[in-house]
């Protein structure tokens, strides 16, 4: 791999960015060490940008929102970056074409740069590379990240601790169990967006709303902001100002009451600890003998045959 | 520490209880061997019991439910085991007064064991005490195992994954910001059951429980039981008969779809990663080196310096 070139990066040169997050997403152990590298160079020139989180079933009309609003947001001035987390990718539903025919009007401005999920992620999973990607991202002048996932397994939780504004793409017709929330989801959203709110839909789309309104407000909000539900039509481009106008609305009262740098710096945090907890594991599970005795003793574990303790001392033993 | 007297344990020796679980909750590493083998011993004979999880904030009845529903289980010819999985205890709000005065009538019934939260957990917290002291309960012949936390911190979590069926007490009066749903509870909830659902409170009672019940409707729910929303007195003694037929309900359901026996297996398994993950941080924090740089990499992660792969790769590199 060739070296990157760190100054036309940070003038925002696409051709250097795209081969720094080749070389962050390379799983060779000589590329990684090269990676880190370079991103401790480019943190200090990071962080200068909104990252947004939008996730959504498939169907919800992801892509046409992301188009959309990424065009509003050109509109505006701004440089937009889009990436996923998606661990299932290529395979899963929205990621099947691939991001740039999804987003076909999007991916051919300047102003925008489209990444596909990384195929695989090795430690922190995909996670960890995008997390990466978005550094270099903010590095090369993006000022609005994008990071979408289509909510397969822990992606959601993982996009929403590396995220300022998290939100939720819904389909109008709520309250009815096919598309209900999904557990867990309440805790996680900034937002909740009902899309597809046009010809039809449109009373579907604010019966929804109320429902979903009143469900939200029985959940107890520590942090100074109530998560809001919101109407769109990303087909129609119906809302999507109002939508960005929200994500503004919540920076600057993050910023005005402390809590937007305490809550990167507490994802951080927590990202440090992660990666401490799989490497330890890591580490584990690369030894052959925890490889044998792993299996044997969970099987012993599930039948109420060992206790978890005397289990989990044996594995420790082998350390 | 005397030996433990297993037969007289297994035979309902309340004495012979007492002093196993003193054993488990020693913090002495002779104790803690001593403690392992006695549970590998009692293991046989331990899971048959329901498991019955109860959480509510300070204020909503918990003692009075308790007390009620645990007479009850002892009139329909049922032991009843109280155990408590309480982080803060003695300080925090409901076990003040101490567990036995707050169940008066229970606590004197030779049908009812009550202990309370062990006052300090090493590994795993006390919920690791408060899971092996279950085993203990359940070989010493209990049927029905009540286990409360007052849900401070991580308690609710700890509790849901260690009981069968994961009850949450709510006030009257839903929908008002002051005591709504904690977030991630709806998640975790096998039933919402608003206490003292009596006098001029009954009407609120009812409307909240219309609120929950359409708030639980909009989740998406993959298992075979649907969260259920119920009303009772504790005071009063009112549908306490109802919410033991729901919990047998949902006892035999999950019998007959299989669930029941893999859920149980899917914990123990889940309690031994989470230790032996416990167990590798233990071991990495016990180090010097380690508690001299981690706060130091802390701050550097946290303010951007650097990046939270190569922070935590200089930990692990101290291993």
């Amino acid at each position: 791999m060739n070296n990157i070139d760190l100054d036309k990066l940070l003038a925002g040169n696409r051709r250097a960015l795209a081969k720094a997050i080749t070389l962050v997403e390379s799983k060779l152990d000589t590329h990684r060490e090269q990676a880190q590298d370079v991103l401790e160079q480019v943190l200090p020139h990071s962080g200068n940008s909104i990252r947004v989180g939008i996730t959504g079933v498939p169907g919800v009309g992801k892509s046409t929102f992301i188009e959309a609003f990424g065009l509003y947001l050109i509109e505006q001035g701004k440089r937009v970056a889009v990436l996923a987390v998606d661990p299932s990718s290529p395979i899963a539903g929205g990621s099947i074409l691939g991001d740039k025919t999804r987003m076909e009007e999007l991916s051919r401005r300047e102003e925008a740069f489209i990444r596909p999920s990384p195929s695989e992620g090795a430690l922190g999973g995909v996670a960890q590379k995008t997390r990466e990607t978005m550094l270099l991202c903010e590095a090369a002048g993006y000022d609005v990240i994008l990071v979408e996932t289509v909510g397969v397994g822990q992606s959601e939780y993982q996009v929403a601790g590396m995220v300022d504004f998290f939100m939720v793409l819904m389909l109008p017709g709520g309250g009815d169990e096919l598309q209900g929330i999904k557990k867990g989801i309440m805790e996680l959203a900034d937002a909740l967006v009902i899309n597809k709110a046009d010809g039809d839909s449109e009373n579907l789309a604010q019966l929804a709303r109320q429902q979903y309104t009143s469900a939200m407000n029985l959940l107890r909000h520590t942090s100074f902001w109530t998560p809001r539900v919101m109407t769109c039509s990303a087909l129609k481009q119906i809302n999507i100002d109002a939508i960005w106008g929200m994500v503004v609305e919540y920076y600057f009262r993050a910023l005005d009451e402390g809590g937007f740098y305490q809550k990167r710096a507490q994802q951080n945090r927590d990202w440090l600890h992660q990666l401490i907890n799989e490497m330890l594991l890591l580490k584990l599970s690369r030894s052959a003998e925890v490889k044998q005795l792993l299996p044997v003793l969970e099987q012993e574990v599930e039948a109420d045959r060992k206790t978890a303790y005397t289990a989990a001392r044996e594995i420790i033993a082998l350390l």
